[in-house]
Protein backbone atom coordinates (compact mmCIF):
# COMPACT_ATOMS: atom_id res chain seq x y z
CA UNK A 1 0.00 0.00 0.00
CA UNK A 2 2.94 2.06 0.94
CA UNK A 3 4.45 2.26 -2.59
CA UNK A 4 0.86 3.48 -4.31
CA UNK A 5 0.77 6.47 -5.63
CA UNK A 6 -0.80 9.24 -3.58
CA UNK A 7 -3.87 10.81 -4.48
CA UNK A 8 -3.30 14.73 -5.45
CA UNK A 9 -5.19 15.91 -1.80
CA UNK A 10 -3.29 13.92 0.20
CA UNK A 11 -0.11 14.28 -1.60
CA UNK A 12 -0.98 18.44 -0.86
CA UNK A 13 -1.86 17.57 2.68
CA UNK A 14 1.07 15.94 3.22
CA UNK A 15 3.76 18.43 1.81
CA UNK A 16 1.63 20.96 4.51
CA UNK A 17 3.61 18.76 7.03
CA UNK A 18 7.05 19.39 5.10
CA UNK A 19 8.82 22.92 5.21
CA UNK A 20 11.06 23.51 2.50
CA UNK A 21 9.70 20.26 0.21
CA UNK A 22 8.46 20.46 -3.20
CA UNK A 23 7.28 18.67 -6.59
CA UNK A 24 9.82 18.96 -9.15
CA UNK A 25 9.19 16.50 -12.09
CA UNK A 26 6.86 14.23 -10.14
CA UNK A 27 9.58 13.76 -7.18
CA UNK A 28 9.64 15.26 -3.99
CA UNK A 29 12.67 17.41 -3.55
CA UNK A 30 14.72 19.78 -0.68
CA UNK A 31 18.27 20.96 -0.85
CA UNK A 32 19.09 20.96 2.85
CA UNK A 33 22.04 23.60 4.07
CA UNK A 34 24.67 22.78 6.60
CA UNK A 35 27.16 24.58 8.26
CA UNK A 36 30.16 22.89 6.90
CA UNK A 37 31.30 20.40 3.75
CA UNK A 38 31.76 17.51 6.22
CA UNK A 39 28.10 17.98 7.71
CA UNK A 40 26.65 17.35 4.63
CA UNK A 41 28.28 14.49 4.01
CA UNK A 42 27.19 12.81 7.63
CA UNK A 43 23.87 13.59 7.04
CA UNK A 44 24.24 11.55 3.75
CA UNK A 45 25.90 8.95 5.19
CA UNK A 46 23.10 8.30 8.23
CA UNK A 47 20.40 9.00 5.50
CA UNK A 48 21.64 6.39 3.12
CA UNK A 49 21.39 3.59 6.19
CA UNK A 50 17.92 4.87 7.38
CA UNK A 51 17.09 4.47 3.26
CA UNK A 52 18.84 0.89 3.37
CA UNK A 53 16.71 0.00 6.25
CA UNK A 54 13.41 1.23 4.24
CA UNK A 55 14.64 -0.16 1.40
CA UNK A 56 13.80 3.10 -0.57
CA UNK A 57 16.79 4.71 -2.22
CA UNK A 58 16.90 8.81 -2.71
CA UNK A 59 19.28 10.54 -5.00
CA UNK A 60 21.72 12.48 -2.24
CA UNK A 61 23.70 15.89 -4.42
CA UNK A 62 26.51 16.49 -2.06
CA UNK A 63 27.84 20.14 -3.24
CA UNK A 64 29.53 23.10 -1.09
CA UNK A 65 27.88 23.06 2.25
CA UNK A 66 24.46 21.96 0.99
CA UNK A 67 22.84 18.30 0.36
CA UNK A 68 19.93 18.23 -2.52
CA UNK A 69 17.64 15.08 -1.77
CA UNK A 70 15.13 14.03 -4.59
CA UNK A 71 12.88 10.92 -3.65
CA UNK A 72 10.35 9.04 -5.81
CA UNK A 73 8.92 5.49 -6.32
CA UNK A 74 9.89 4.82 -9.90
CA UNK A 75 7.51 1.62 -9.77
CA UNK A 76 4.63 3.89 -9.10
CA UNK A 77 5.59 6.37 -11.56
CA UNK A 78 5.62 9.39 -8.83
CA UNK A 79 5.11 10.11 -5.47
CA UNK A 80 3.91 7.40 -2.39
CA UNK A 81 3.42 7.41 1.43
CA UNK A 82 7.00 6.00 1.37
CA UNK A 83 8.29 8.98 -0.20
CA UNK A 84 6.93 11.15 2.37
CA UNK A 85 7.96 8.63 5.22
CA UNK A 86 11.45 8.89 3.90
CA UNK A 87 11.37 13.08 3.82
CA UNK A 88 10.38 13.31 7.21
CA UNK A 89 13.38 10.66 8.41
CA UNK A 90 15.35 13.33 6.53
CA UNK A 91 13.74 16.27 8.58
CA UNK A 92 14.47 14.39 11.42
CA UNK A 93 18.13 13.96 10.89
CA UNK A 94 18.87 17.09 9.68
CA UNK A 95 17.57 18.69 12.60
CA UNK A 96 19.84 16.11 14.79
CA UNK A 97 22.80 17.60 12.31
CA UNK A 98 25.69 19.00 14.76
CA UNK A 99 24.23 17.64 17.70
CA UNK A 100 26.14 14.59 19.37
CA UNK A 101 25.54 11.44 18.13
CA UNK B 1 50.85 26.78 -7.92
CA UNK B 2 48.62 23.80 -7.62
CA UNK B 3 45.45 26.19 -8.54
CA UNK B 4 46.35 27.81 -11.54
CA UNK B 5 45.06 26.41 -14.93
CA UNK B 6 46.28 23.26 -16.43
CA UNK B 7 47.77 23.93 -20.07
CA UNK B 8 46.05 22.10 -22.53
CA UNK B 9 49.13 19.38 -23.30
CA UNK B 10 49.29 19.04 -19.31
CA UNK B 11 45.35 18.31 -18.63
CA UNK B 12 45.62 15.58 -22.06
CA UNK B 13 48.82 13.51 -20.33
CA UNK B 14 47.20 14.04 -16.78
CA UNK B 15 43.52 12.19 -18.31
CA UNK B 16 45.65 9.81 -20.01
CA UNK B 17 46.34 8.01 -16.60
CA UNK B 18 42.85 8.82 -15.33
CA UNK B 19 40.96 5.93 -16.70
CA UNK B 20 36.76 6.93 -17.24
CA UNK B 21 37.20 10.53 -16.65
CA UNK B 22 36.27 12.96 -18.86
CA UNK B 23 35.71 16.78 -19.05
CA UNK B 24 32.46 18.23 -19.11
CA UNK B 25 31.84 21.87 -19.25
CA UNK B 26 35.47 22.73 -17.53
CA UNK B 27 34.77 20.16 -14.74
CA UNK B 28 36.42 17.05 -14.35
CA UNK B 29 33.75 14.35 -14.12
CA UNK B 30 33.59 10.46 -13.65
CA UNK B 31 30.65 8.14 -12.45
CA UNK B 32 31.66 5.27 -10.38
CA UNK B 33 29.74 1.64 -9.67
CA UNK B 34 28.98 -0.04 -6.59
CA UNK B 35 27.44 -3.40 -5.74
CA UNK B 36 24.83 -1.59 -3.22
CA UNK B 37 23.92 1.83 -2.23
CA UNK B 38 25.54 1.43 1.08
CA UNK B 39 28.80 1.02 -0.68
CA UNK B 40 28.16 4.40 -2.64
CA UNK B 41 27.93 6.26 0.40
CA UNK B 42 30.70 4.74 1.92
CA UNK B 43 32.64 5.64 -0.63
CA UNK B 44 31.34 9.27 -0.51
CA UNK B 45 31.97 9.50 3.24
CA UNK B 46 35.39 8.48 2.79
CA UNK B 47 35.82 10.79 -0.02
CA UNK B 48 34.67 13.98 1.71
CA UNK B 49 36.93 13.49 4.27
CA UNK B 50 39.99 13.57 2.32
CA UNK B 51 38.32 16.17 0.17
CA UNK B 52 38.47 18.61 3.74
CA UNK B 53 41.83 17.69 4.07
CA UNK B 54 42.88 18.88 0.71
CA UNK B 55 40.31 21.69 1.02
CA UNK B 56 39.09 21.24 -1.77
CA UNK B 57 35.56 19.82 -2.33
CA UNK B 58 33.99 18.18 -5.23
CA UNK B 59 30.30 17.49 -5.90
CA UNK B 60 29.17 13.86 -5.15
CA UNK B 61 26.20 12.92 -6.52
CA UNK B 62 24.79 9.71 -4.78
CA UNK B 63 22.38 7.33 -7.06
CA UNK B 64 21.35 3.70 -7.06
CA UNK B 65 24.43 1.58 -7.22
CA UNK B 66 26.54 4.72 -8.16
CA UNK B 67 28.56 7.77 -7.50
CA UNK B 68 28.90 10.45 -9.71
CA UNK B 69 31.62 13.07 -8.77
CA UNK B 70 32.89 16.10 -10.31
CA UNK B 71 35.23 18.98 -9.34
CA UNK B 72 36.92 21.97 -10.71
CA UNK B 73 38.91 24.60 -9.13
CA UNK B 74 36.11 27.47 -9.41
CA UNK B 75 39.51 30.58 -8.68
CA UNK B 76 41.08 29.31 -11.50
CA UNK B 77 37.77 28.73 -13.83
CA UNK B 78 38.66 24.63 -14.78
CA UNK B 79 40.69 22.17 -14.22
CA UNK B 80 43.72 22.55 -11.77
CA UNK B 81 46.42 20.27 -10.80
CA UNK B 82 44.86 20.13 -7.40
CA UNK B 83 41.28 18.22 -9.05
CA UNK B 84 43.39 16.15 -11.04
CA UNK B 85 44.99 14.74 -7.42
CA UNK B 86 41.92 14.57 -5.82
CA UNK B 87 40.52 12.51 -9.18
CA UNK B 88 43.66 10.17 -8.17
CA UNK B 89 42.46 9.87 -4.36
CA UNK B 90 38.82 8.87 -6.01
CA UNK B 91 40.41 6.43 -7.54
CA UNK B 92 42.55 4.90 -4.43
CA UNK B 93 39.43 5.01 -2.81
CA UNK B 94 37.37 3.11 -4.89
CA UNK B 95 39.71 0.15 -5.56
CA UNK B 96 39.66 -0.09 -2.12
CA UNK B 97 36.02 -0.58 -1.74
CA UNK B 98 34.81 -3.23 -0.60
CA UNK B 99 38.08 -4.57 1.45
CA UNK B 100 38.01 -3.84 5.07
CA UNK B 101 39.08 -0.75 6.63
Amino acid sequence: MKRELLPPEELAAALATLPGWQVEDGTLAKTYRFPAYLAGAAFIARLAEKAEAMDHHPDLHLGWRKVAMRVSTHSAGGITALDIALAHEAELLHGRAGTPD
